[in-house]
């Protein structure tokens, strides 16, 4: 960051940064991020640093006296910034690409500095409130049906970690009080797709299903669960013995953004009275396009549903909202009242720390509530349809080029491909193709990401950031052509 | 927040926020804050809402067009605000008190604006490096030794969370893969002394040991676990067949900031094979004050330890810092790897995500270290001090009043007080100071919690905000003196 050399600041000797050079640096930060959104050219994507070059240009130890502001700041811009992978770059094409909006950091900035912790209602009665119904706008958003309760967790996988906990202890085997070891109890099972997140069976590790514990199901050519191959594991497992407890459906994997068939996956979850959780952390957020409303199809039955807003809603790491058809399932898994937390309240108000595995709350409520209200719904839904409609153009190019090949359907706004020059065999393509990336990668204008379809190298072209536009695509199409021909 | 009514925003058209408006609502916002910190007698500390409040001034739908951020910021300072317990008031005496200081504010806002996710090296290097050297620096400050790693947690909730599933993988019953039911496992067993954080006996709840699981050890006349009761605990434990794996200390508790003896209790750790958690969440800070070096004796010979940076070092909600001396164990609990997070710098670097549950990872280490910049080593340890110093100024002001009554030691910048006038029987004594705490926290100008100290209800005043001084405590000290007048 550049800084005025004349105000080097005084050696600080209040007990906090005092006021009126708070406005001064924030001012300089605030121009900073302007400057940085407006020209996101001056950066490189993914930066030209190998491991430990930061790290050689940190002193070993803290400074003994503190130091001026300006001289932060410059190492800020000099030894930090050019070492960072630029998220909200609009060039930033890989995983899940996302946004750190405009009211949304505003919202970031307040919340900073008021560094509410609405652990209990009474300790961020407005924060609570605010987490209530800004979640419930977005439930309308979405389509899902009223009485889904939201409550925000950091990430989708602290949500689905929240959700097995829940479903666990519905079960009704007293696992919350007596522990999963130790007793005569079946092996409990989890099911998803081999498609699913890893989050899932994260999730079962640490709930003490164990990787084994977490069983993933078939799926079709079009990499979406087979329900037919869910209802034969299950039968198969009640018949060894084994206690099938809950199914994670996905809407919108995130190695293909394939959609689970959602309704028949609920319909074997009624048949054998599993818990639902789907994981719709990327897809959900399409949902808010009315033309896109049916990939919730079924969703209604869930007992419990994922969407991350820091995913394709346009806020910033991190905020991942958890919907619960029976909130009091949350709460019977996690809730606990130690005697210094008892308020006057008492259970005539929602303490959001009984919803998670976490007791502290930070208020990320507000950044939502300020970018819901900035685009509005219709704002939203706009801005997704355009994402929706710049990856069809890029999967066109794709579909309409002989040297380019699809390889798997484009239902949102991620596309994968690759490269397969006539006459290269098909061995050699994954090589081929990973070499193509990291020139690409390479270039510092464009970063993309890779995953294994059938087991085949392929590369991912994602898009969810709003300064992402046609001429960032129509690059990336140049871009990815001159590597092809290079590597070739 | 009040707007300047002339420059009303025009409807935006861009994808997202224009940089100019950013940088214009930005400002406005950095004045707000600088206002905010200048002049929190403006603010009441606990709000005078009722349950239900500020629901009732929040549309029930969103909005279906875009607003413009002067409504935005209006409704922010008029709703939300006179809404919210401001954690960040000098005034803030409750829980554990707690700074966002101007330094962290400042990484906040950027850490928004960079939305970097560092869940591998390659997706934020310098995220990744910064992380490694700044929890280096603070592992330095408290004294503790070279070699003990640590990493960034949301809170010291999943902190725990993570060091418990750590223990529970390294008894090699290989729970990881096999999970833990439907096997023929003994009973897992975790300790804790009856003081210890709510968080121990969720994180065993998570992890599938139970409550049961969690077994709560006594502790003598100051709070402090017994380590004969708890190796008498183990013992019995054992002969009864179940399995201890691991014993959480706790240096500083939440309810009368006890020490338990680490030395003691790491002996009996090491005689059973048991992995050794400290909870220093809280007490941990007071370590960077050389004359306090003493309250961490015996940690060095602890497998991890938790101290939250957000609690006492000056940074807001969330950072907490979780440190193992074996990262290898925290990495065999949790580390997963699918098809789309492979990349070429393979098992050279440090990928964050493979530290615990969450795979995405918000840049947090930004504000860490430029709060640790700001300040200087010295710095901190010389607020810190003033904290303990304040603390000791009001515990004596307590011990000289024959109407007042002190309920426990006060080690850091906790005290635990009641009012005991004279005549009142024993028996009336809760009530009374029930009331005497609503009619202080009435004012607005203070806030106070309690807890129960050997069943009875007591009063807690915690200093840890940068903005609390001389002046706040003592005038804290009239209010309660006021308050137990009134309310006698």
């Amino acid at each position: 960051m550049s800084t005025d050399e004349t105000t080097t600041s005084a050696p600080h000797s209040g007990p906090d940064m005092d006021p009126e050079e708070f406005r001064r640096y924030g001012h300089q930060v605030v121009d900073w991020i302007a400057e940085f959104i407006a020209h996101p050219e001056r950066h490189r994507v993914l930066p030209d640093v190998r491991p430990g070059d930061t790290s050689a240009r940190l002193p070993a130890s803290p400074p003994e006296h503190g130091e001026g502001m300006d001289a932060i700041l410059r190492d800020f811009g000099d030894v930090i910034v050019p070492g960072l992978t630029q998220w909200n770059h609009p060039g930033f094409l890989a995983y899940f690409a996302n946004t750190a909006s405009g009211p949304a950091i505003l919202g970031e900035m307040l919340t900073a500095a008021l560094n509410n912790n609405a652990m209990l209602w009474r300790t961020g009665p407005s924060a609570t409130e605010l987490e209530e119904r800004a979640l419930d706008w977005l439930r309308q958003m979405m389509g899902l049906p009223a009485g889904f309760h939201g409550t925000i967790q950091d990430t989708a996988s602290i949500s689905t970690l929240v959700a097995v906990c829940a479903a666990r202890e519905r079960v009704g085997l007293d696992i919350r009080d007596q522990g999963m070891s130790g007793r005569d109890l079946p092996r409990l099972r989890l099911y998803c797709s081999r498609e699913a997140h890893s989050s899932v069976e994260r999730a079962g590790i640490v709930a003490g299903i164990g990787r084994a514990g977490t069983r993933t199901v078939e799926t079709d050519a079009e990499f979406r669960m087979d329900p037919a191959a869910l209802e034969r594991a299950i039968v198969e497992d009640l018949a060894a013995g084994v206690k099938p407890f809950c199914v994670v459906a996905t809407v919108g994997t995130t190695s293909t953004t394939s959609i689970d068939p959602v309704p028949a996956i609920a319909d074997v979850c009624e048949r054998h009275g599993l818990w639902l959780h789907v994981d719709a952390a990327y897809g959900g957020a399409a949902a808010v396009v009315p033309e896109m409303r049916w990939v919730m199809e079924g969703c209604e039955r869930a007992d419990s549903l994922v969407v991350n807003p820091h995913k394709w809603l346009f806020v910033p790491m991190d905020l991942s909202a958890l919907y619960a058809r029976d909130p009091q399932a949350i709460r019977r898994a996690f809730a606990l009242l130690p005697a210094y937390l008892v308020t006057s309240e008492g259970a005539g108000v929602t303490n959001l720390m009984d919803f998670g595995p976490a007791l502290g709350k930070r208020f990320r409520a507000l950044k939502l509530w300020m970018t819901l209200r900035y685009f509005g719904a219709q704002g939203f839904a706009e801005r997704i349809r355009e994402h929706l409609r710049l990856a069809r153009d890029f999967a066109a190019w794709i579909d309409a080029d002989p040297a380019w090949e699809r390889m798997a359907p484009a239902p949102f706004s991620l596309v994968l491909y690759r490269h397969r020059p006539s006459g290269m065999a098909d061995d050699a393509l994954d090589a081929h193709n990973e070499r193509l990336m990291d020139a690409v990668n390479a270039t510092g204008e464009i970063f993309v990401s890779h995953t294994r379809v059938h087991g085949r190298f392929a590369l991912r072209l994602a898009i969810g950031n709003l300064r992402t536009d046609a001429r960032t695509i129509a690059r990336a199409w140049r871009i990815l052509r001159d590597a092809a021909a290079s590597v070739g």
